[in-house]
């Protein structure tokens, strides 16, 4: 129901992934019941199909960019809401079996984006192992733990659950890699707003021209919205077609948010709003919200729109 | 009282010019009381005052330009509006008293403006007649009635009023000069929409960058409208800082227009609203009203409220 | 001949106006001839016609705005530059014959723009007397010289060639009131940039839609250059068609500036340049000129310039 | 040697996949060597560090969208530039060794993305068979050959190159999916302008906000110059900061690209340029080149050149 909070979760699984570390931060979550899915569209369906109440999925990473299944998944099909977002520190660790030290590692078991995070690590410390590449963190982390490779690059969570010993932590190139979660659910009245909220949307233009994307950031700079990501996708049917999946600062119950996504309503082939909800802000990460400019503040959304009214009847003091 | 029509009405005098010709054309007029006003600021004053209940005065001439004192005294003082435009095209005629002949014209009388656009014909016809500068088109003709020169160049009803005979008619240069008048009245409700209006402003913008009057073009861009008219003129405290006179194309009862309406509330240092009344088309001169373009029809504005309405509950449908 | 400096000067007259004691702060004129034309067309044309080097007329006037035929006959006909831009503050004076005293004045002599200009002075220390229009400060001078009138509204200068006493200084009601006057040529190479430049043109746009006249201030924008003045002509032929008077910050040698008067030669019908000159900067009045913003100095021009350079040839360091 | 044309090719591996298949269409590689590489990076490094003279990778496919590691190798690292674009139709096919028949299969090796495209035909055709993923399509066929999995989905190469028999063909949902692949070599010039090329950049803007995109867009819409793509990627650094790849219509040579992209360069943090090379048009696929519009060609380029040269010496016929 509707306002209800949801008490089965799902998230992209297997267990021991940062999906199920970002999950673990949410208090909810802590007393619902928790469920993996295989894959990213198995998730938002369960959620479709209210077999879940919310799915905990990857959004974008700041080293990989953009996970494209979430986005084309939001994008089509019945629509769902972005309710919450999950920023998580990515810390990888090098984990193997107890008893296991680095000079015995032969080979080491990794997802191809946690290897190509980990390159500067492993060439340091292990420059003669060989990486196989596995389909996930968990899966690289059951693998060390049956034995199959000797070693495993995963989530610290990852090396608790398969009860494997860390060899090192931290592992990661970049120390402040970041990946965002959404928890995501079937529509319904958004979270109240907070004074630093994100809207994401997904919109389709009729032209992929300058000019039609031109028209989209203006309708938001005339209304004072920042984006804070903009990502392109194709939309399946030719090169050259694509839908933007943006971000902007702002909740749809602002006054001049709203008139914005009026305009684009307007202005755009379609739109899809995905959510507004509280922006979730790493210690230390990050710009603090922005005050609306001079002119853009609900208050002055509120004088203008009396002021018409007053126009519109010849009261003109 | 508001919505009363108009029975007293002031138009700027002399008797014999233009502005009581225009004056004619207004059907509530010829019922009504008509007196002459010396100056523009004189008629609006007796509006202000409630001696009158609109008074006609010249908004600008296709060949002279705005009449600056006319956008002054709009701009300041207790508020005024435009309810009724005519576009009258301006004839000048050569008129003096009967008996006259074009080879006995030594002296004309006409007011700078007038002699300046018929420079041309006075060249091929009376090369070595003496212009004599004087401050109306009506005091020229009652000069010639007077004896005082040998002919005026004037409005038709101005040789008719001093009964003077027309030597020459379609004297001026250029035979479609026309020139806008307004007839403007206490603050009240608009008269209704047409579909063919005009909506004029006065805006003051903080400052006089471009960057200042790119903002002010793109809130009307952004909801397509269109501008017929602008004019800038000093605000009077020093020199870089004016005061823009802008005519809309619609009225302030369009929701698009109200919206770019507000937009320039809160972007302006201040707007000053001048009234929304039907175009007056002369046959055979303008474009056509231009359509709503994609996405910006009532209809359209209408269909992206009920959509953000709906997202604001949580239905998404 | 091009870059001799002009030694035969005209000036709008009559003697004893605004216009005369403006040329006079010009040094190069208290060596040159000076003579007085009847009309700014008068003086212009002497200037087209080779019978004078330079003509001193006005340009705007803080309180009454543009000089309508000013802007006129500088868009149209032969081609002619402004090589220098004079800024006057404008300070009217009651003047009349010797011997006469405020008690025994009735009757004013002044131009009409003059007398709005004092109305304020005029209804404190002269309620009773009759204002009197004439058609210039000069003629006003004049009429009361020859005791046609009591006293006349007039500038300091005609005071004193009319050998008038000065009854009251600075009786106007805007006390920082200026004129600006532009001294034009024939065109040749324009004065050398000083960092502190102003250059005007006149624009003709296709259609007199928001859509054109932004796409104009966006040519601006993109390079930064900021927009001082813009005014809007009728251009005669019918209403609704304009030409724009800009002046833009910069000189015509300026890299961005020169980029974007290409940008306007594209985009507009037509584009006439008035000349780039040093501005007239008044002690005490206007802005400081604005350094060019980030990316937009003339070293980042020639630093993005010779970077397409080396691309070109497939040099990417 | 720039100017000498590439003989050493290297191409995505393994051999069978799509890359090697887009190689073949290129005439070059067809006489020259050609090698397989286990990953984007190395065979770009393989570039860079001169062991070959060519890399053919794949840029973005019309169902998964950009293929994120080649991006980043271009942003990063020793400049390297597209010659040329090759543009595939995706056909996937199923392939099995001789003598199977498509009853007798239960698993079926595929790359997750590869699986995707073909989840319709799967449900269709076998429903019952298990979806092994593998990590890529060459690996499929190989799979399929060793007996490892029954049958395989991959492309007509592979099947051909493993001496699987085709059990089906065209059997992706979307039978209009391409993918592009950029040949990309060291710096050296361009190749010549055909009249329909593209220009690829990776920029870098200060700020994430609406309004520094907005400057990226307007730099390349006061140019007329359009966009067929954009990409955003994570700089790595931290979530949103982005690096955003464009596709332009236009050549480096062009005078309007070349103008812009000086705009560009001064108005972004960084500009890397990736190349100009012809546009590969499918027969019925894309819109044709867009002339330039009115303004924006090479000749009005030059004729605004000529016309400011003109001003800046004073010649203003």
């Amino acid at each position: 129901m509707p306002g209800t909070p949801p008490t089965r979760f799902v998230f992209l699984g297997p267990e021991g992934t940062f999906a199920e570390q970002a999950l673990n931060s949410i208090p909810a979550a802590e007393r619902g019941s928790r469920t993996s899915a295989r894959s990213v569209p198995e998730a938002l369906e369960s959620v479709r199909a209210g077999e879940a109440d919310a799915a905990l999925v990857p959004l974008e990473n700041s080293i990989g960019g953009a996970i494209g299944v979430t986005l084309d998944e939001l994008a089509e099909g019945e629509p769902l809401v972005i309710t919450r977002e999950v920023v998580l520190p990515v810390e990888f660790v090098l984990a193997a079996r107890p008893g296991t030290t680095l000079p015995r590692i032969r080979g080491v078991a990794a997802h191809p984006q946690a290897s190509n995070q980990c390159r500067g690590w492993l060439r340091a410390h292990l420059p003669d192992a060989v990486v196989v590449d596995v389909l996930s963190n968990g899966a690289a982390a059951a693998g060390a733990a049956t034995g199959e490779y000797d070693a495993a690059i995963c989530a610290p969570i990852g090396a608790g659950r398969h009860r494997l010993d860390v060899l090192a932590d931290k592992i990661a190139d970049h120390s402040d890699a970041v990946t965002r979660f959404a928890l995501v659910s079937r529509p319904g009245p958004p979270p109240p707003p907070t004074g630093d909220d994100v809207t994401s949307l997904a919109i389709y233009i009729a032209h992929d021209r300058v000019g039609a994307l031109l028209s989209v950031l203006m309708e938001l700079a005339v209304r004072g919205v920042n984006m804070s990501r903009i990502e392109s996708r194709p939309t399946g049917e030719t090169l050259g077609r694509y839908v933007f999946f943006l971000d902007c600062a702002g909740h749809v119950a602002d006054v001049r948010l709203g008139e914005a996504l009026q305009g684009l309503r307007r202005v755009c082939a379609d739109v899809r709003f995905l959510g507004s909800y509280p922006r979730h802000r790493l210690p230390g990460m990050g710009d603090r919200p922005i005050p609306a400019p001079p002119g853009l503040s609900d208050a002055d959304y509120a004088d203008a729109a009396a002021w018409l009214a007053r126009l519109r009847t010849g009261d003109l003091t």
